[in-house]
Protein backbone atom coordinates (compact mmCIF):
# COMPACT_ATOMS: atom_id res chain seq x y z
CA UNK A 1 0.00 0.00 0.00
CA UNK A 2 1.32 3.20 -1.00
CA UNK A 3 0.04 6.51 0.21
CA UNK A 4 -0.77 8.29 -3.85
CA UNK A 5 -1.50 11.75 -3.33
CA UNK A 6 -4.16 12.97 -6.65
CA UNK A 7 -3.54 16.69 -7.74
CA UNK A 8 -6.72 17.40 -10.13
CA UNK A 9 -10.63 16.34 -8.86
CA UNK A 10 -11.43 16.08 -13.10
CA UNK A 11 -12.47 13.18 -14.59
CA UNK A 12 -8.82 12.03 -14.86
CA UNK A 13 -8.22 12.46 -11.76
CA UNK A 14 -11.09 10.64 -10.17
CA UNK A 15 -10.93 7.59 -12.43
CA UNK A 16 -6.93 7.27 -11.29
CA UNK A 17 -8.29 7.60 -7.60
CA UNK A 18 -10.71 4.98 -8.14
CA UNK A 19 -8.63 2.31 -9.75
CA UNK A 20 -5.93 2.79 -7.41
CA UNK A 21 -8.41 2.86 -4.19
CA UNK A 22 -9.24 -0.41 -5.22
CA UNK A 23 -6.08 -1.83 -5.85
CA UNK A 24 -5.23 -1.15 -1.78
CA UNK A 25 -3.86 1.84 -1.99
CA UNK A 26 -4.58 4.60 0.40
CA UNK A 27 -5.88 7.81 -2.16
CA UNK A 28 -5.55 11.44 -0.77
CA UNK A 29 -7.42 13.93 -3.34
CA UNK A 30 -5.85 17.33 -3.47
CA UNK A 31 -8.69 19.45 -4.35
CA UNK A 32 -7.91 23.49 -4.82
CA UNK A 33 -10.60 24.73 -2.21
CA UNK A 34 -13.35 22.59 0.08
CA UNK A 35 -16.54 23.72 -2.34
CA UNK A 36 -14.17 22.76 -5.74
CA UNK A 37 -16.99 21.58 -8.24
CA UNK A 38 -14.90 18.42 -9.12
CA UNK A 39 -15.57 14.92 -10.74
CA UNK A 40 -15.27 13.23 -7.34
CA UNK A 41 -17.73 11.24 -5.63
CA UNK A 42 -19.06 12.61 -2.21
CA UNK A 43 -16.81 13.10 0.56
CA UNK A 44 -16.75 9.24 2.03
CA UNK A 45 -18.72 7.84 -0.69
CA UNK A 46 -15.38 6.05 -1.90
CA UNK A 47 -13.52 3.51 0.43
CA UNK A 48 -10.30 4.12 0.31
CA UNK A 49 -10.25 7.70 -1.17
CA UNK A 50 -10.17 10.75 0.98
CA UNK A 51 -9.72 14.77 0.66
CA UNK A 52 -7.53 17.42 1.50
CA UNK A 53 -6.35 20.40 0.27
CA UNK A 54 -3.85 20.37 -2.51
CA UNK A 55 -0.77 21.08 0.19
CA UNK A 56 -1.64 18.54 2.59
CA UNK A 57 -2.02 15.96 -0.12
CA UNK A 58 1.61 16.43 -1.55
CA UNK A 59 3.00 16.67 2.42
CA UNK A 60 1.52 13.33 3.28
CA UNK A 61 1.28 11.24 -0.08
CA UNK A 62 4.78 9.13 -0.92
CA UNK A 63 3.61 9.54 -4.80
CA UNK A 64 2.11 12.56 -6.31
CA UNK A 65 0.39 12.30 -9.35
CA UNK A 66 -0.69 15.63 -11.42
CA UNK A 67 -3.75 15.48 -12.74
CA UNK A 68 -4.41 19.62 -12.95
CA UNK A 69 -5.07 21.08 -16.41
CA UNK A 70 -1.30 21.38 -18.22
CA UNK A 71 -1.44 24.64 -18.98
CA UNK A 72 -1.56 25.97 -15.32
CA UNK A 73 0.71 23.35 -13.91
CA UNK A 74 4.43 24.25 -13.44
CA UNK A 75 3.08 27.30 -11.65
CA UNK A 76 0.78 25.40 -9.14
CA UNK A 77 3.54 22.38 -8.94
CA UNK A 78 6.21 25.36 -8.32
CA UNK A 79 4.09 26.87 -5.29
CA UNK A 80 4.45 23.40 -3.73
CA UNK A 81 8.05 22.89 -4.36
CA UNK A 82 9.42 22.23 -0.29
CA UNK A 83 6.44 20.04 0.23
CA UNK A 84 7.15 17.95 -3.57
CA UNK A 85 10.91 17.67 -2.13
CA UNK A 86 12.19 13.83 -2.25
CA UNK A 87 8.75 12.72 -3.22
CA UNK A 88 7.71 11.11 -6.88
CA UNK A 89 5.75 12.94 -8.87
CA UNK A 90 4.33 11.03 -12.00
CA UNK A 91 2.47 14.02 -14.60
CA UNK A 92 0.18 12.34 -16.43
CA UNK A 93 -1.04 15.85 -17.75
CA UNK A 94 -1.09 17.52 -20.76
CA UNK A 95 -0.36 21.30 -21.38
CA UNK A 96 -1.74 23.29 -24.68
CA UNK A 97 -4.26 25.76 -25.26
CA UNK A 98 -7.87 25.37 -26.13
CA UNK A 99 -8.88 24.94 -29.92
CA UNK A 100 -12.05 27.43 -30.66
CA UNK A 101 -14.45 23.87 -30.10
CA UNK A 102 -12.49 23.60 -26.52
CA UNK A 103 -10.58 20.90 -27.76
CA UNK A 104 -6.72 20.77 -27.44
CA UNK A 105 -4.93 22.77 -29.48
CA UNK A 106 -1.58 24.03 -29.78
CA UNK A 107 1.62 22.38 -27.30
CA UNK A 108 2.56 24.96 -24.35
CA UNK A 109 5.73 24.13 -24.87
CA UNK A 110 6.77 23.31 -28.29
CA UNK A 111 10.15 21.87 -28.61
CA UNK A 112 10.19 21.13 -25.20
CA UNK A 113 7.46 19.54 -22.47
CA UNK A 114 5.86 20.34 -19.17
CA UNK A 115 7.26 17.31 -17.96
CA UNK A 116 10.88 18.76 -18.50
CA UNK A 117 10.16 22.06 -17.30
CA UNK A 118 8.32 20.77 -14.07
CA UNK A 119 11.41 18.56 -13.81
CA UNK A 120 13.85 22.34 -14.21
CA UNK A 121 11.50 23.64 -11.34
CA UNK A 122 11.66 20.83 -8.92
CA UNK A 123 14.83 19.29 -9.00
CA UNK A 124 14.56 17.44 -5.55
CA UNK A 125 11.30 15.86 -7.08
CA UNK A 126 11.32 12.86 -9.22
CA UNK A 127 9.61 13.83 -11.99
CA UNK A 128 7.77 11.04 -14.50
CA UNK A 129 5.91 11.46 -17.37
CA UNK A 130 3.18 9.16 -18.29
CA UNK A 131 -0.37 7.93 -19.43
CA UNK A 132 -0.52 11.48 -21.20
CA UNK A 133 -1.27 9.74 -24.85
CA UNK A 134 -4.74 8.40 -24.52
CA UNK A 135 -8.23 8.53 -23.71
CA UNK A 136 -8.48 9.28 -20.15
CA UNK A 137 -10.66 6.09 -20.01
CA UNK A 138 -7.90 3.99 -21.01
CA UNK A 139 -5.59 4.88 -18.35
CA UNK A 140 -7.24 2.52 -15.93
CA UNK A 141 -8.56 -0.24 -18.33
CA UNK A 142 -6.17 -0.78 -20.75
CA UNK A 143 -7.18 -4.41 -21.43
CA UNK A 144 -10.53 -3.23 -22.67
CA UNK A 145 -8.89 -2.08 -26.39
CA UNK A 146 -9.55 -4.81 -28.82
CA UNK A 147 -5.41 -4.17 -29.52
CA UNK A 148 -2.58 -3.73 -27.21
CA UNK A 149 -1.96 -0.47 -26.31
CA UNK A 150 1.25 1.45 -25.81
CA UNK A 151 2.12 3.61 -21.96
CA UNK A 152 5.51 5.45 -22.59
CA UNK A 153 7.14 6.06 -19.37
CA UNK A 154 9.81 9.40 -19.41
CA UNK A 155 12.13 9.84 -16.33
CA UNK A 156 15.73 10.80 -15.17
CA UNK A 157 15.57 8.43 -12.03
CA UNK A 158 15.18 4.70 -12.39
CA UNK A 159 13.90 3.65 -9.18
CA UNK A 160 11.46 5.96 -9.59
CA UNK A 161 10.24 4.62 -13.17
CA UNK A 162 10.18 1.49 -11.90
CA UNK A 163 7.85 2.72 -8.92
CA UNK A 164 5.77 4.29 -11.43
CA UNK A 165 6.06 1.30 -13.76
CA UNK A 166 4.20 -1.17 -11.15
CA UNK A 167 1.90 1.40 -10.33
CA UNK A 168 0.71 1.20 -13.67
CA UNK A 169 0.68 -2.41 -13.76
CA UNK A 170 -2.03 -1.45 -10.27
CA UNK A 171 -3.86 -0.04 -13.18
CA UNK A 172 -3.56 -2.89 -15.67
CA UNK A 173 -1.26 -1.92 -18.24
CA UNK A 174 0.78 -5.04 -18.84
CA UNK A 175 4.85 -4.83 -18.71
CA UNK A 176 4.70 -5.49 -22.68
CA UNK A 177 2.72 -2.75 -23.02
CA UNK A 178 4.95 -0.05 -21.27
CA UNK A 179 7.43 1.43 -23.41
CA UNK A 180 10.51 3.05 -21.24
CA UNK A 181 11.63 5.46 -23.41
CA UNK A 182 14.28 7.54 -21.62
CA UNK A 183 15.16 10.13 -19.73
CA UNK A 184 12.46 13.00 -19.12
CA UNK A 185 13.37 14.90 -22.50
CA UNK A 186 11.76 11.98 -24.04
CA UNK A 187 8.60 13.40 -22.86
CA UNK A 188 8.55 15.93 -25.41
CA UNK A 189 7.77 12.90 -28.23
CA UNK A 190 4.90 12.06 -25.96
CA UNK A 191 3.52 15.08 -25.04
CA UNK A 192 3.70 16.09 -28.58
CA UNK A 193 1.16 12.85 -29.78
CA UNK A 194 -1.61 15.22 -27.62
CA UNK A 195 -1.31 16.88 -31.55
CA UNK A 196 -3.46 13.96 -32.81
CA UNK A 197 -6.22 13.84 -30.46
CA UNK A 198 -8.46 16.52 -30.98
CA UNK A 199 -8.58 15.29 -35.25
CA UNK A 200 -9.27 11.89 -33.43
CA UNK A 201 -11.85 12.75 -31.52
CA UNK A 202 -13.86 15.45 -33.90
CA UNK A 203 -14.45 12.22 -36.43
CA UNK A 204 -14.77 9.52 -33.55
CA UNK A 205 -16.50 10.88 -30.69
CA UNK A 206 -15.06 10.01 -27.35
CA UNK A 207 -14.28 6.45 -28.17
CA UNK A 208 -11.52 4.98 -26.17
CA UNK A 209 -8.23 5.02 -27.64
CA UNK A 210 -4.56 5.36 -27.06
CA UNK A 211 -1.42 6.78 -29.12
CA UNK A 212 0.39 3.33 -29.59
CA UNK A 213 3.31 1.14 -31.31
CA UNK A 214 1.87 -1.63 -33.73
CA UNK A 215 4.69 -3.92 -34.43
CA UNK B 1 -1.87 2.51 -64.24
CA UNK B 2 -0.58 5.78 -63.04
CA UNK B 3 2.72 7.56 -63.31
CA UNK B 4 4.35 8.35 -60.18
CA UNK B 5 7.43 10.06 -59.68
CA UNK B 6 9.29 9.93 -56.53
CA UNK B 7 11.62 12.05 -55.48
CA UNK B 8 14.56 10.19 -53.33
CA UNK B 9 16.37 7.21 -54.39
CA UNK B 10 17.10 6.47 -50.78
CA UNK B 11 15.56 3.73 -48.82
CA UNK B 12 11.99 5.04 -48.69
CA UNK B 13 12.15 6.25 -52.06
CA UNK B 14 13.62 3.01 -53.65
CA UNK B 15 11.03 0.61 -50.85
CA UNK B 16 8.23 2.54 -52.74
CA UNK B 17 9.19 2.31 -56.15
CA UNK B 18 9.24 -1.87 -55.95
CA UNK B 19 6.27 -2.06 -54.48
CA UNK B 20 4.27 0.52 -56.71
CA UNK B 21 5.70 -1.06 -59.95
CA UNK B 22 4.78 -4.44 -58.97
CA UNK B 23 1.31 -3.23 -58.13
CA UNK B 24 1.13 -2.10 -62.12
CA UNK B 25 2.26 1.32 -61.90
CA UNK B 26 4.84 3.36 -64.16
CA UNK B 27 6.88 4.24 -61.81
CA UNK B 28 9.53 6.96 -62.39
CA UNK B 29 12.40 7.26 -60.21
CA UNK B 30 14.10 10.88 -60.14
CA UNK B 31 17.51 11.04 -59.26
CA UNK B 32 19.48 14.67 -58.61
CA UNK B 33 22.13 13.58 -61.20
CA UNK B 34 23.01 10.44 -63.20
CA UNK B 35 25.40 9.76 -61.05
CA UNK B 36 23.98 10.24 -57.62
CA UNK B 37 24.38 7.12 -55.40
CA UNK B 38 21.03 5.42 -54.65
CA UNK B 39 19.44 2.15 -53.16
CA UNK B 40 17.89 1.89 -56.48
CA UNK B 41 19.10 -1.31 -58.29
CA UNK B 42 20.96 -1.09 -61.74
CA UNK B 43 18.96 0.86 -64.10
CA UNK B 44 16.73 -1.95 -66.24
CA UNK B 45 16.89 -4.01 -63.17
CA UNK B 46 13.62 -3.76 -61.92
CA UNK B 47 10.68 -3.80 -64.64
CA UNK B 48 8.39 -0.92 -64.56
CA UNK B 49 10.87 1.67 -62.81
CA UNK B 50 12.59 4.29 -65.02
CA UNK B 51 15.13 6.88 -64.09
CA UNK B 52 15.30 10.48 -65.04
CA UNK B 53 16.34 13.98 -63.51
CA UNK B 54 13.95 15.25 -60.83
CA UNK B 55 12.83 17.93 -63.55
CA UNK B 56 11.41 15.49 -65.83
CA UNK B 57 10.42 13.01 -63.54
CA UNK B 58 7.93 15.62 -62.34
CA UNK B 59 6.95 16.37 -65.84
CA UNK B 60 6.24 13.08 -66.55
CA UNK B 61 4.43 12.06 -63.54
CA UNK B 62 0.42 12.07 -62.58
CA UNK B 63 1.39 11.98 -58.90
CA UNK B 64 4.70 13.04 -57.12
CA UNK B 65 6.03 11.31 -54.12
CA UNK B 66 8.78 13.28 -52.13
CA UNK B 67 10.66 10.93 -50.47
CA UNK B 68 13.57 12.83 -50.16
CA UNK B 69 14.79 13.99 -46.73
CA UNK B 70 12.75 16.41 -45.27
CA UNK B 71 14.89 19.21 -44.03
CA UNK B 72 15.27 20.11 -47.49
CA UNK B 73 12.27 19.07 -49.13
CA UNK B 74 11.07 22.52 -48.96
CA UNK B 75 13.44 24.79 -51.00
CA UNK B 76 13.72 21.29 -53.62
CA UNK B 77 10.22 21.28 -54.50
CA UNK B 78 9.41 24.57 -54.59
CA UNK B 79 12.74 24.47 -57.19
CA UNK B 80 9.65 22.75 -59.33
CA UNK B 81 7.03 24.48 -58.33
CA UNK B 82 6.13 25.19 -62.17
CA UNK B 83 6.32 21.39 -62.71
CA UNK B 84 4.64 20.43 -59.74
CA UNK B 85 1.28 22.55 -61.07
CA UNK B 86 -1.82 20.54 -60.88
CA UNK B 87 -0.12 17.21 -59.84
CA UNK B 88 -1.04 15.55 -56.48
CA UNK B 89 2.24 15.70 -53.87
CA UNK B 90 2.21 12.81 -51.81
CA UNK B 91 4.75 13.81 -49.05
CA UNK B 92 6.11 11.00 -47.15
CA UNK B 93 9.34 12.57 -45.41
CA UNK B 94 10.13 13.92 -41.98
CA UNK B 95 11.93 17.44 -41.37
CA UNK B 96 13.87 17.27 -38.33
CA UNK B 97 17.40 17.70 -37.78
CA UNK B 98 19.98 15.07 -36.75
CA UNK B 99 20.73 13.94 -33.33
CA UNK B 100 24.22 13.36 -32.57
CA UNK B 101 23.87 9.73 -33.15
CA UNK B 102 22.24 10.76 -36.78
CA UNK B 103 18.98 9.57 -35.55
CA UNK B 104 16.06 12.49 -36.41
CA UNK B 105 16.12 15.00 -33.56
CA UNK B 106 14.21 18.21 -33.16
CA UNK B 107 11.49 19.21 -35.62
CA UNK B 108 12.35 21.76 -37.97
CA UNK B 109 9.04 23.39 -37.76
CA UNK B 110 7.97 22.92 -34.30
CA UNK B 111 4.15 24.50 -34.33
CA UNK B 112 3.68 23.63 -38.20
CA UNK B 113 4.73 21.33 -40.47
CA UNK B 114 6.33 20.49 -43.73
CA UNK B 115 3.37 19.82 -44.82
CA UNK B 116 2.05 22.97 -44.18
CA UNK B 117 4.62 24.62 -46.06
CA UNK B 118 4.86 22.87 -48.82
CA UNK B 119 1.36 23.59 -49.51
CA UNK B 120 1.60 27.32 -48.93
CA UNK B 121 4.90 27.46 -51.30
CA UNK B 122 3.06 25.44 -54.21
CA UNK B 123 -0.57 26.63 -53.84
CA UNK B 124 -1.73 25.04 -57.62
CA UNK B 125 -0.31 21.36 -56.36
CA UNK B 126 -2.36 19.45 -54.01
CA UNK B 127 -0.15 17.93 -51.04
CA UNK B 128 -1.11 14.98 -48.84
CA UNK B 129 0.76 14.11 -46.10
CA UNK B 130 1.08 10.29 -45.08
CA UNK B 131 3.31 7.36 -44.71
CA UNK B 132 5.47 9.26 -42.27
CA UNK B 133 4.81 7.76 -39.13
CA UNK B 134 6.45 4.22 -39.41
CA UNK B 135 10.05 2.34 -40.24
CA UNK B 136 9.89 2.98 -44.00
CA UNK B 137 9.96 -0.90 -44.35
CA UNK B 138 6.38 -0.70 -42.80
CA UNK B 139 5.09 1.77 -45.69
CA UNK B 140 4.70 -1.22 -47.87
CA UNK B 141 4.01 -4.63 -45.79
CA UNK B 142 1.37 -2.89 -43.24
CA UNK B 143 0.17 -6.94 -43.31
CA UNK B 144 3.71 -8.10 -41.53
CA UNK B 145 2.98 -6.48 -37.85
CA UNK B 146 1.71 -8.36 -35.47
CA UNK B 147 -1.10 -5.49 -34.77
CA UNK B 148 -3.11 -3.37 -36.78
CA UNK B 149 -0.78 -0.79 -37.99
CA UNK B 150 -2.46 3.64 -38.51
CA UNK B 151 -1.84 5.46 -41.36
CA UNK B 152 -2.64 9.26 -40.96
CA UNK B 153 -3.88 11.36 -43.96
CA UNK B 154 -3.88 14.80 -43.91
CA UNK B 155 -4.39 17.39 -47.15
CA UNK B 156 -6.60 19.92 -48.34
CA UNK B 157 -8.19 18.37 -51.47
CA UNK B 158 -10.74 15.24 -50.62
CA UNK B 159 -10.58 13.84 -54.47
CA UNK B 160 -6.69 13.94 -54.12
CA UNK B 161 -6.69 12.14 -50.40
CA UNK B 162 -9.39 9.56 -52.54
CA UNK B 163 -6.73 8.88 -55.02
CA UNK B 164 -3.78 8.53 -52.46
CA UNK B 165 -6.11 5.84 -50.13
CA UNK B 166 -6.36 4.04 -53.15
CA UNK B 167 -2.40 4.01 -53.56
CA UNK B 168 -2.02 3.13 -50.23
CA UNK B 169 -4.51 -0.38 -50.98
CA UNK B 170 -2.15 -1.01 -53.18
CA UNK B 171 1.25 -0.64 -51.22
CA UNK B 172 -1.63 -3.12 -48.95
CA UNK B 173 -3.20 -0.86 -46.13
CA UNK B 174 -6.44 -2.03 -45.11
CA UNK B 175 -9.14 1.23 -45.32
CA UNK B 176 -9.45 0.58 -41.62
CA UNK B 177 -5.97 1.18 -41.00
CA UNK B 178 -6.21 4.38 -42.63
CA UNK B 179 -7.10 7.51 -40.49
CA UNK B 180 -8.30 10.54 -42.48
CA UNK B 181 -7.62 13.57 -39.82
CA UNK B 182 -8.37 16.57 -41.97
CA UNK B 183 -6.52 19.27 -43.70
CA UNK B 184 -3.37 19.80 -43.95
CA UNK B 185 -2.64 21.14 -40.83
CA UNK B 186 -3.11 18.16 -39.38
CA UNK B 187 0.22 17.21 -40.50
CA UNK B 188 1.52 18.63 -37.65
CA UNK B 189 0.39 16.11 -35.51
CA UNK B 190 1.53 13.21 -37.63
CA UNK B 191 5.06 14.80 -38.45
CA UNK B 192 5.63 15.33 -34.23
CA UNK B 193 5.11 11.95 -33.72
CA UNK B 194 8.59 11.46 -35.11
CA UNK B 195 9.80 12.84 -31.96
CA UNK B 196 9.36 9.35 -30.57
CA UNK B 197 11.25 7.54 -33.50
CA UNK B 198 15.07 8.13 -32.18
CA UNK B 199 14.08 6.88 -28.68
CA UNK B 200 12.53 3.57 -30.11
CA UNK B 201 15.18 2.69 -32.45
CA UNK B 202 18.13 3.24 -29.64
CA UNK B 203 15.89 1.07 -27.55
CA UNK B 204 14.87 -1.46 -29.79
CA UNK B 205 16.59 -1.12 -33.20
CA UNK B 206 15.38 -1.24 -36.58
CA UNK B 207 12.59 -3.54 -36.10
CA UNK B 208 9.09 -2.57 -37.86
CA UNK B 209 6.76 -0.01 -35.95
CA UNK B 210 3.86 2.38 -36.72
CA UNK B 211 2.64 4.60 -34.57
CA UNK B 212 -1.01 3.84 -34.44
CA UNK B 213 -4.12 4.12 -32.66
CA UNK B 214 -4.94 1.28 -30.23
CA UNK B 215 -8.69 0.92 -29.86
Amino acid sequence: MTRIGILGTGRVGTNLADKLASSGHHVLLGRRSPKERTAAPAEGAAPGISFADQRTTVRTADIVINATPGDSSLDRLTALRAELAGKILVDVSNATGDADDGLPGGLCYPGSSLAEHLQAALPDTRVVKTLNTMLFTVMTAPETLATPPTVYVSGNDEQAKKTVTALLGDLGWQSAWIEDLGDITTARATEAMILVVPHILRRHGFQPFAVSLAR
